[in-house]
């Protein structure tokens, strides 16, 4: 892989208490963090200190699991929690170099509010922030947004796509050096450098121009998660970076050479997207110390919670009445959840697991990797993954917070550092710049430019 | 006024580099202050120096003056700026003890998210929040919605009451001490204290619950500053505070007692709801001074902005036909701006004012009161419609930033203080607190509180 970067990506996925299920009951875990800014503070400089590329939140418009019945709800964690703009925000002014990445999703939002909050968000953070797109996917979020059903998966990824270029005209209404301010002659912009957006599509009218000016980083830096042909779509002609669900270093070639593939199709190069799997590490200074652990915090799910998140993933499909110990039935397939549902359906026909070891096996990272074990065995796995076209990078998704964050950047960061892996200082001023992604160009002043593309060398 | 509150009520109310309409031009002023974080850093904690109980944004979803044509529009400054909800996430990590107000329009947005956001920004700030609720009024918002032209009034108003609705629903979700976290036991919240909001009505339909716990405050405090029959209404039925624009004394009573006067009959208390008209400080040491001042940036204005400043504000009506040293023509009445509208007919007729007189006259506080003169005619002023029934405080509307707050803070809060006005301390931790108002209890665990209503004393 000649065009492969020679450094390492990292992002810190961050949730209330951590990845795992059962987090929230770790003794160390802070079981409130949801919404408490100190704990992320401390969560957002830890990652700093460590040189992480970002952090990065997801997001939903409705309570999680919340079809589950309130018993189950009851003994869940992560149920509230910061809205990611805001805290991205307040996070903005405690640090100074690492990304800040919110996931907002085009299925409820409008391309004026969205395109003007991360403008924001980046002149805030002197050109920090990222947008995750996704299209919203739960029963729950619809309900919130006076429907009752949720939209199908061909339609929003449809909105999805003419959002992101609406969103991307909205960022180019004024030229980086429209403004002059003059305050002598009175000339507050030049005209020739605002262009109307003015767009008029299936599903949007945009006039614009948008209220603020021109982001730093041209436009802040694209993230997606879509792993469905759709989502693999969209990410090929829009996305920067990807983050994805991966088990096996196959698997993750496989996934890195389809969509890195699919780019030229576009008119993009392959070091235009950053393919950054999920890895949920559990760490101990020996390998026995980390199964230990990980024995420790598997023990805290309730088998109710547990079997809530598989109904959750396998999407809206009763398995109570099936036996705990039993295997899985056969599942029908859904429009929601594609490749989550197909992710698991495999996983448990390949290792022959029952229904509690389904859940147990994904309790921790919902579906990616986990590695368990020494600080370098881990780096050694991520080494490999990198090294042979599975992945430019990772995102770290720590099982308890803020501990297992901590433990990542003192002792993983520093074997990867040693092993030439990894930043030891931030190269760039911008998250586009320390992610080694070109500047967008205007698309209104570069005829060569097609306005779908972003992410495209000046 | 037997029960007039004691102290004076202070907000501060904040706009890219001050309020007249050439602050940009002014060489005190900071030009490109509207996407600085370090000018509203500066404001925030000169303000919150000031012992000032909020700091407040306006908000628009377009850029202002949009449909003026792109000349006049070179010539505007306050075209570009932070979005207000992530600037205040950010400004509450600087401040410890101010009030964050939001603008944002119940016109173009979902009550979900938003109710979401300021719960959000309630804990970041540690209980700070307020929403001002507004409907937007413009075509240029209108058409960066997917629409032609803008919603009547009548409707917005309607809505705009469901929104509320629904969002003190959302805000009363779970109880105040729902969640448990019982690490031991697993047990994450307590069920009896969950509360599906479940809304149907015309306008919304949300399931329920919110992702985020009920606010510190209860209710993040509710701003208004609807003037027309419509808004006051509104007001008397869910606002906290109210900004408004009165010329003089005479008026401010009228208004005062007008909106007061409605609260009985939503079975509110007078001190529910405080009303803070704005106010346009022009200070210097002698009067002279200050009146040299004020004519030093009124000579800044261009004819051109000046005339697209009155043709906003009457209602879309083509001044550029008439003489502008003539008087002004019959103006039809339009939907849109009723208030401000009259207003200003009103203000032109009453001192026989030229077109250019009148932007003149308004185009630093945008028909709101202008005082210039020594901090302590100021004072004098402030004091007089305070203690005569005119306002139970001020939002203070510097016409050129850093510099004017600056002065206000140094000048003229002194003198406040010294008469016994203004506090030297701020009293209690929340904004709420501050503003003497009490915290709502949830409308689900009350059967005496009336779910449409906001501010009732426990």
């Amino acid at each position: 892989m000649s065009n492969q970067p020679k450094q390492l990506r990292l992002g810190a996925f961050l949730m209330s208490s951590g990845h795992h299920l059962a987090s929230w009951r770790y003794p160390e875990a802070r079981a409130d963090g949801g919404l408490s800014f100190d704990h992320f503070r401390q969560i957002a400089q830890t990652a700093e200190r460590g040189k992480f590329d970002m952090i990065f939140f997801a997001d939903g418009v409705a309570v999680r699991d919340r079809e589950r019945g309130t018993e189950v709800l009851s003994r869940t964690g992560h149920l509230v929690h910061f809205e990611p703009l805001t805290l991205l925000s307040a996070l903005s002014v405690v640090t100074e170099h690492i990304g800040l990445v919110a996931t907002v999703s085009t299925t409820y939002n409008e391309p004026f509010h969205l395109a003007r909050k991360f403008a924001s968000l980046d002149y805030l953070s002197g050109g920090r922030a990222a947008w995750n797109l996704v299209t919203s996917a739960s029963t729950a979020e619809a309900r919130n947004f006076n429907l009752d059903k949720h939209p199908d998966h061909a339609p929003r990824y449809e909105r999805a796509l003419e959002f992101v270029e609406v969103v991307t005209k909205l960022w180019d209404s004024w030229e980086d050096d429209a403004f002059l301010r003059d305050q002598e002659s009175g000339v507050y912009f030049d005209r020739d450098k605002l262009h109307v957006p003015d767009h008029k599509g299936k599903h949007f009218s945009v006039k614009g121009p948008l209220n603020v000016a021109r982001p730093i980083q041209g436009y802040p830096v694209l993230v997606q998660a879509g792993s469905s042909e759709d989502g693999k779509n969209l990410a090929a002609q829009t996305a920067e970076v990807i983050f994805t669900a991966q088990q096996t270093l196959a698997d993750a070639q496989a996934f890195y050479a389809d969509v890195k593939g699919r780019l030229a199709k576009y008119g993009r190069y392959p070091d235009q997207l950053k393919i950054m799997p999920g890895i949920f590490p559990v760490i101990g200074s020996t390998e026995q110390e980390a199964k230990e652990k990980f024995a420790a915090i598997q023990a805290l799910i309730h088998p109710q919670v547990g079997l809530s998140l598989l109904t959750g993933m396998l999407g809206e499909i009763d398995l109570s009445k099936y036996p705990l110990d039993g295997p899985l039935p056969e599942i029908p397939h859904t429009e929601l959840h594609q490749s989550r549902q197909k992710l698991l359906v495999e996983l448990a026909q390949k290792e022959n697991l029952t229904i509690r070891q389904l859940y147990e096996a994904i309790a921790g990272a919902r579906g990616h990797w986990q590695v368990v074990g020494t600080p370098e065995q881990i780096a050694d796995k991520m080494e490999e993954w990198f090294r042979n076209g599975g992945a430019d990078g990772f995102n770290v998704m720590p099982p308890y917070l803020p501990g297992g964050l901590t433990e990542f950047v003192d002792h993983v960061i520093p074997e990867l550092q040693r092993r030439g892996l990894f930043r030891t200082e931030y190269e760039g001023r911008t998250l586009r710049e320390n992610l080694g992604l070109s500047r967008p160009v205007n698309q209104f002043t570069q005829e060569t430019t097609s306005p779908e593309l972003v992410g495209v060398s000046a």
